[in-house]
């Protein structure tokens, strides 16, 4: 139980009703900044103006999967004012309050260091980076049916990073009847690869092994499918690539050669806002729990 | 090899390209009807006036997926006229041709009764019909996913009717971490679903099962989803009628309990046109071989 407990919720999407049910399940002192055009109401739950003075006695701060952007803003899609998080926020928190967000970018990372406020990216946490590997391949799965004339069965899947997003996905492919090749760097995910039924191949192979597939995914967060990769597709290919924007794709050759190329990030958001709003809020809750000496358990 | 049969292909979707690509690799004579506004350009294939006389020595005719409608009228996506198949056109047809459709509506069954022609409406067949089941699974999987606010993966399934399609689907959810239930109607399929790691449930405890599920697909072409059902179900479930229409689902009394309920027949055209094309292909083609005492292979 969060019984006791202060948390401060600003700003967000329909992933963030769902972290305020759970803490309000567990008793937590639950305030909301920025949900004034929301119509559900959560019994017990206070909603507040974003001033410092919210933070106060706040022991938590909740900011939406991208914490802040480079100004600061706060993205909240229930009220139609601006939120911003300030000097005077931070501030304003007591020095044992931790903030929470999926990401954080510079900004954020200087105010809270700045301030000698522990900075929590949820995100970054292999358990959660794992549990959102599963909405994740689902949408990716999604794009890959409404992106091609094909069934995802039968077809030559190509997975690039063996990683937590990328096993996933590989495995899920290869469920729906898909023959998975998988781009890895490391000897040990080769053998997983190879252990899973995956076709493994090393990235510097890359180019070599694009010749015949229909779906290419991409997990890896830096330039790996370059004009001389897409060269080598096939042109009924698809690339779709998961990675944090901008991607791992060149995607100014990829239309010059006619070759579908779809930038996905922040799937789990988009196609299951509940299941990926329970990860957070079971993520949360474990940590607060962890620091009370307590353990969480699966979302 | 099909050197020196005559097929003409009357009308249909992007299906039939992929129909008439096979057909000349194969090295049949293929003559089109319906196709003016395709750019496309097949070598050695005829593109013909809809007339009688282009029947004359036929050996095949394949209709589109619903062969014509209650007034004969043959669906044409790339033409702007009006394709209709008469008596003439029956008439004037070899008494060895045969009319290939995926199903035949009455108008049409009656034509070839009248006039003696051999009818194969290559859906009903066991062989196509898991084969499409395959397109079908994954269309009602990207259907789930764009419906529901979350994850296949943890969600309770539950399909009704365990048959060509109900199999493949609960496969495929089940490969996907879904919990399947399965409503089934003879023991041999309950015996089957166990034996799968499904939870299978005879038909009469429909409603009893129906409590606690995400999502809910039908198979079964009669009305099985009915208001006592759905009465059972709870409000955030999704219905997803796989039936050929009208469906299984008693579709007003889900919308005045505010329960999401969808009809989606006919997938494997709208998501995998070129796999639903290729099995086609490969049915007609595998039945004409087998005329010629040779033997088909998988799509």
């Amino acid at each position: 139980m969060l019984t006791g407990i202060q948390i401060v919720l600003a700003g967000g999407d329909a992933r963030q009703l769902e972290v305020i049910g759970r803490l309000t399940e567990l008793d937590a002192s639950v305030t909301i900044s920025g949900f004034d055009r929301l119509d559900t109401s959560f019994p017990g739950v206070t909603k507040a103006e974003w001033t410092p003075e919210v933070l106060q006695n706040a022991d938590a701060l909740l900011l939406p999967a991208v914490g802040t952007d480079d100004e600061g803003t706060i993205s909240a899609v229930f009220t139609d004012r601006e939120l911003k998080l300030t000097d005077a926020h931070v501030a304003a928190m007591p020095k044992t309050c931790k903030i929470y967000c999926g990401m954080a970018k510079p900004y954020l990372r200087k105010l809270c260091e700045k301030h000698r406020v522990e900075l929590i990216e949820l995100f970054e946490r292999d358990d959660v980076a794992i549990y959102n590997s599963i909405p994740t391949a689902e949408g990716a799965v999604m794009m890959a049916i409404q992106n091609t004339d094909i069934t995802i069965h039968g077809s030559v899947c190509m997975v690039l990073g063996l990683g937590r997003t990328g096993l996933t996905l590989a495995r899920t492919l290869q469920g729906l009847g898909a023959k998975v090749k998988a781009g890895v760097r490391r000897e040990d995910s080769f053998a997983r690869a190879f252990e899973m039924g995956f076709e493994p191949f090393y990235m510097p192979d890359l180019a070599r092994q694009s010749g015949n597939i229909d779906l290419l995914f991409n997990t890896i967060p830096t330039m790996i499918v370059t004009a001389q990769v897409i060269a080598q597709l096939p042109l009924r290919a698809c690339i779709i690539d998961l990675a944090s924007k901008p991607g791992g794709t060149d995607f100014r050759f990829a239309e010059k050669r006619g070759i579908k190329a779809i930038l996905a990030p922040g799937l789990p958001g988009i196609v299951a806002p509940k299941t990926a709003g329970r990860i957070i809020a079971n993520s949360l809750t474990q940590i607060i729990l962890e620091d009370k000496g307590q353990r969480g358990s699966a979302p």
